[in-house]
């Protein structure tokens, strides 16, 4: 039974299915029911497409596929290369019911699907996500976007996708760090508002370093399960889905100061959520065991050396600090995640200078 | 009194009013009411923003207010141009609470409100329409973005404003062209669904050229009233809306064939619609009723010279014809638009072929 759990994004008439399982790409699901039209476009890249590109392709039947690859990296995530996919659909006179099928990791998700977003005020789209990080959180839902020089993700769109098929054999090529960096969004999910998940992941981390495909599926499982009920109760982060966003706010400063790319994201996070867990004032025997854990993961535990200024910058500060406070994603406890401007401003500057 | 009329968009929690009057812009309305933080940028054009800008600005009150003037235009109903948008919010550091000002007319409100749209994945927007086709269409119903060389408004979003402010004290200075381009629409609204204000605009149709300031608002709010009834059924024209695009595949084609900007939307649309009627096969004395309100309005009444292929290719012919027929916005009667394939193909041959 390639077909390990199916779940679903509740939101009204944009709901939508996760498929999780293995040999999907090869016919285990067949992907052309989530396909409207008779027409549909894979936007992968030059890395994934070699790949998976052919399989998928064989297991959308009778429709009309075209397919473009987009240059690798984050440095790509650009509005330039958002509009080469536009460029793509327009030059083949793609009408509203053309499908965009994303196969690749989260910068090839965003980027196709805020063209999908963008394309005739809105297409639809499938999500094939092919690393861990997209897998359990970039590919669900429905933030879309690119980069700005002055910013991260600071163009997109709310757009959901049609369904999610993850199939956990891509991960057998993914390089470790990827997979590692991916293994700090799934801790996060733990983290903010499952115990049970992280203590599982404390048992099982080893399992998920060696790519074991049934602890793989199950971490996926749990950390869609989680991404999926918090999306459905506040699609647009009006408030609570930015618990999300724990360690983020350290996690994008370390992004920014050290270039994107330098640091993974997954990576930055890590360190970040550490951070983040330090600020929140929670018992140090519970930052301890995040860090153990993120450790265990293969993933840093300290953030870069940075200026206390420029971390500073970095977070926004300069401008936000007229309306006071920055918001910070904090832990009640671990396991407990609640968006917070009550921190202690001193125990703050304490965190960034630690290191500056 | 400078309020003429106060409406409302209902659409659940993205309603919003479309504020009709005189002497609005200097204060008549507060408009800083809709600006929901302390920052908001005003979009305009170097055409409209020295006439308006500065009284717009000082109706602002205590907000701090930035602004850009973009090139004017339909030739720059660009992504390019958009950018230049977010350029400017992102290098001012605006932050999700910033709010957008659309003055000018339809190419402004929809390049603004495109950018609204993707800048952290939506921020505010309230349009402040100044010619007449902005007033009576473009500003209400939340359609936004801009051309791709392949076709217009291939690229966009729905994106609500928040309200529409509309002083019709600005169409003092509305060229008499573009005045009577939106007029175009205006027709149209009495055209698809109300007889009477048809009716009302055959007796009327001078006092409107000569600008009578009661006859346009009653003008203007009763296109509003359509538009926004139409729109708060079917949002994101699923079906009944694009009843409003009665005489735009005509229109829209004649665009392209002449380029766009050599003939105005409106202009185009006004030739478009006597071209739907005919498809529609109503009666000829309806036809003609129609014919002469748009000549009354001094406005042009046959399409330009293009061929019969050309006219097919632009408006799709070639890709749809796959799928069957062009989908038509057809009259049942005047006043009664309904969206229609089963026009007769020959009857459609003989109006693109009249003049090729």
């Amino acid at each position: 039974m390639p077909v390990h759990a199916s779940l679903t994004v509740n939101l009204d008439d944009r709901s939508y299915p996760i498929i999780i399982g293995s040999e999907l790409l090869g016919g285990g699901h067949d992907l052309a029911t989530f396909i409207r039209g008779p027409d549909c476009l894979i936007v992968s890249n030059v890395r994934v497409a070699p790949l998976y590109l052919d399989r998928l392709r064989a297991n959308l039947g009778a429709k009309s596929v075209g397919s473009i690859e987009l240059p690798d990296g984050e440095a790509h995530k650009s509005i330039a290369t958002m509009q080469s996919i536009l460029d793509r659909l327009a030059e083949t006179g793609a009408g509203r019911d053309t499908t965009i099928i994303a196969l690749g990791g989260g910068v090839v998700g965003d980027i196709a699907g805020f063209a999908a977003a963008c394309y005739m005020r809105g297409i639809d789209f499938v999500q094939v996500p092919t690393t861990l990080l997209a897998q359990v959180d970039s590919s669900v839902g429905g933030k879309t976007g690119v980069n700005h020089p002055r910013g991260k993700n600071l163009v997109g769109a709310f757009h959901q996708p049609k369904a999610v098929l993850i199939d956990t054999d891509t991960l057998a090529t993914l390089p470790d760090r990827e997979l590692k960096a991916g293994l700090a969004e799934v801790i996060k999910h733990g983290a903010i508002c499952d115990i049970e998940f992280f203590a599982w992941l404390e048992e099982n981390m080893q399992a998920l370093l060696q790519k074991e495909p049934a602890a793989l599926a199950q971490a996926i499982q749990r950390s869609c399960e989680i991404k999926a009920a918090v999306v459905a109760d506040d699609e647009r982060e009006a408030g609570r889905r930015a618990i999300l966003n724990f360690g983020h706010t350290f996690g994008h400063a370390i992004e920014r100061c050290e270039g994107y790319g330098e640091w993974l994201h997954g990576e930055a996070v890590a360190a970040g959520m550490i951070m983040a867990a330090r600020l929140s004032g929670i018992a140090e025997a519970d930052v301890q065991r995040l860090r153990a854990l993120i450790e265990q993961a293969g993933l840093p535990t300290s953030p870069p050396a940075i200026s206390a200024d420029a971390w500073m910058e970095a977070m926004g500060m300069d401008k936000k600090v007229k309306q006071g406070k920055l918001r910070f994603v904090l832990l009640r406890e671990l396991g407990d995640a609640h968006i917070d401007t009550s921190y202690e401003s001193q125990r703050l500057q304490q965190i960034v200078g630690a290191r500056s």
